[in-house]
């Protein structure tokens, strides 16, 4: 986190100064999403819109691969139907909205008032997850063997009643996707959700150039109802973890509440073994906190709705007609070549700002190459570019040509950076702690991840969240087989990651 | 509507039976979608979700190409904040789903309800339209003429709470995408509304294959707030019109009650004129009325998520190998070809159910082609195709390298048969009434629209609508500058359409 505090950056505070605040102020003036009216929920601007399209397409795009299908399930959920989930699920989230009536009116004093007339006979919810309509639905659409494995997903809003928002990471409203799939075998349903699991390491890595680490949740952290739950764990900027997303083995549990039962080759009636997985709008929480600095948004040029942002320079003395046909035959020409899935995005903005404030603009906002075109540049021949994550220290003036030619390396040059300063970032602030002193040392002192042997005990792991607000983030995958002695309690052990957590 | 009444389809009843009832069933046996638990709301099931999401995306790119930018606003909207809109609009719809409180408990008899303690301070509703949200962030967006034209638009789902429902026409939850436009002159504005009905109707012509007719509503069927309301209707099998989509010009009213006011070039503070502009889930109701046959849906292959559907046909004596070994080619060598947006779609069903099943399970689905390979054809090197809107008057066997050479034209084909069939039957039941006794005589005895010039009348129009339960569809864009003598009154009259709608 190296800060050139003689410059005046564009986000205040920075992160050095006040890390949460920074966050908020970044995301804000990155124009991705602004608060609403409404408690605890967001507006997608544009940008912030644009940005969850990527991603989201991107996303869909691999499920489709592994031959999921989409579904919709309706928005509500009557309360009588939960009921059978309360029962099953112990943990089972009840902060949620609650619809209780249908109709509006207008009353004597000529207030709209909730028309007391017309209260439901049932209420319903507004989904907190659409879980229970895939079981009831699984439950009718699969007969026999034949039907497996059925890999479904939906795409929604979904919402929860959450008393501290924060934008991205935690909102009343948010989107997501939740994939679930019903196979005949213990053993399709597991290599099924790790599968999943994978892809959504890979989709991270890949795309938003965080480097993740894929792990199991160790059982005090499970979701609640699932057999195992792995995870994708990464580090932000402030050292913390963010779970970015999580895939169940829901072994029979959830077929046995939902009644999913299939008739096997034998011909005798079977409960599957099911999965669910999901990834939210809090990706984008995660992009920001782990890319974004202290002058706004750096988005990966693989998610990224806009590749390439050119700002006209136009002094008193330039010919605007030559600047902006230079401007026209650049664009056409990066329109007319592919990045990663589609065209190059190109914007210009044509606006009577000032250059450097629509500069500023497209800095705040992430797009991965700034290109300045003055009269000097159209008559060279020449373009002057900034890539996001550079910043300044990269400005360089390059042939028109020589740019077109190399755009696209380019791009996936900043991408592997993107990545690989991801990656070194997590790597030098995860700390093996080989005793009980190490790792305490590191609690109260360090940033970051604790990387030790520890085993899995409710006593230990409580004393360890309520004195350093800490918990078991997951047991890596790449070490899931090691055993060796807990540094605290001596007990046989798995390798674990330790850490704060948003 | 022709039937052949001594063959078994694979509806029932048949369009001629029950309309209606036909409708329900067809859309059951299509895959598309089916009830739920939800009073009034749909699942969308892989299929439906599917033609949903082309549907949706091909619009998206369309509104894309003319600079729309996709926003999301929250689900819900404070019950205080549509008071304004209350006073604002006279018919408000008050029927929605009213979040009264934010949590569940479990009672003393174990079961779970509305927790009382858990009362919000306001209410809120559930979104019918994001409209004043909409208004209120344009109030903070746009300060000068330089923000301007800002062209929005949004997809989410949105909720009114119907009380007669009917799947893909009217549910309480529907899927749609509303765009909100702001522009600096009433030319601009009512330039951008029609010109969002043009794409409308394009996009229903060129993929949905249906000859809409575009139109002025008449002041009484205009939406409430709305200067003008042009709309596209389309024709269903049984004569009556359907409200395909509609676009509003809202002059400056919706900026006047939303404080959507710009400062323009001479820095003066003005109020900006906007339009709104929608479709819906319904346009899959409107494919299925008016392409939909007794044997199930027929899809134009432009919006069908499916173009092409394999059936192994495998005897005792096949060599499985063989047989799918050639449609493992055929597949690949279709996938490898591109129609209109992608490459092209293909599904083989590999299940064991009997051949003739799946053949029939893919007509009722509507995907374009149905081709069939057995041992005969994958050794001949042949295969015998059904193009779903001909039926088995098309079914003939071809040289496979033929079919390959020849898909994307058979599939444009069949799109044009398609849009040209629709504009006919419109056509056909569209009838030109010279006089009131001509136009009484198609209203009491025949189907259709009637087609004559008539004078805007409140005491008319409620008399047709008892009479024969028909409005004003709309006033043609063709002939909107006609004027002659209402038929009825004498007074002077546009030239309009006349019908009863869905």
């Amino acid at each position: 986190m190296s800060q050139k505090m003689d410059k005046k950056r564009a986000v205040s505070p920075t992160r050095q100064e006040n890390y949460p605040e920074w966050f908020q102020e970044c995301v804000k003036i990155s124009q991705l999403a602004e608060p609403s009216i409404v408690r605890g929920c967001m507006i997608f601007k544009p940008h912030g819109c644009a940005l969850w399209e990527q991603i989201k397409s991107q996303l869909d795009f691999r499920f489709k691969q592994l031959g999921v299908k989409n579904v919709y399930m309706p928005l509500f959920i009557p309360v009588r139907e939960l009921q059978k989930e309360a029962e099953h699920i112990e943990g089972f989230a009840k902060e949620c909205a609650v619809v209780t009536h249908h109709r509006l009116i207008v009353d004597d004093k000529g207030e709209l008032v909730v028309d007391p007339e017309a209260k439901m006979e049932e209420p319903y919810v507004v989904r907190p997850t659409s879980e229970l309509l895939f079981g009831d639905a699984m439950s009718r659409w699969i007969h026999s063997y034949r039907d497996l494995p059925m890999l479904l997903n939906q795409w929604a809003n979904v919402v929860r009643w959450e008393m501290r928002t924060r934008p991205f990471l935690r909102t009343a409203e948010f989107l997501w996707q939740e994939g679930h799939t019903a196979h005949a075998t213990k053993e399709d349903a597991n290599r099924f959700a790790k599968k999943m699991l994978h892809e959504y390491a890979r989709f991270a890595r890949e795309i938003l150039a965080i480097s993740v680490v894929e792990g199991q949740k160790p059982e005090s952290e499970k979701f609640p109802g699932a057999n195992i739950t792995y995870t994708i764990e990464a580090m932000m900027q402030d050292g913390k973890a963010l779970q970015a997303g999580t895939s169940h083995d829901l072994g029979q549990n959830f077929a046995k509440a939902s009644m999913i039962r299939f008739t096997d080759q034998e011909g005798s009636l079977q409960f599957a073994h099911t999965t669910s997985w999901g990834v939210t709008t809090r990706l984008i929480g995660a992009l920001m906190m782990v890319h974004a600095d202290d002058d706004g948004a750096v988005l990966p040029p693989r998610a990224a709705p806009t590749h390439v942002g050119i700002v006209p320079f136009l002094m008193k003395d330039s010919d605007p007609s030559i600047v902006l046909g230079f401007i026209d035959r650049l664009k056409m020409a990066l329109e007319s070549k592919n990045y990663h899935f589609g065209p190059i995005q190109v914007e210009v903005d044509l606006t009577d700002e000032r250059s450097s404030e629509k500069a500023w603009r497209f800095k705040k906002m992430g797009i991965p190459h700034i290109i300045q075109v003055g009269m000097k540049e159209a008559e060279a021949g020449t373009i002057t570019l900034i890539e996001r994550d550079l910043m300044d220290t990269s400005k360089e003036t390059l042939e028109v040509s020589d740019y077109i030619e190399s755009v696209v390396d380019r791009l996936d040059a900043m991408q592997a950076r993107m990545l690989d300063k991801s990656k070194k970032f997590r790597e030098q602030n995860t700390h093996f702690a080989k005793t009980r002193a190490e790792a305490i040392h590191f609690l109260e002192n360090g940033v970051g991840f604790v990387d030790c042997f520890m085993a899995e005990d409710a006593a230990l792991e409580k004393e360890l969240k309520e004195k350093y607000s800490v918990t078991i983030r997951c047991i890596p995958m790449e070490t899931l087989e090691e055993r060796r002695p807990c540094i605290f309690t001596d007990k046989e052990g798995h390798r674990v990651l330790i850490a704060k957590a948003y």
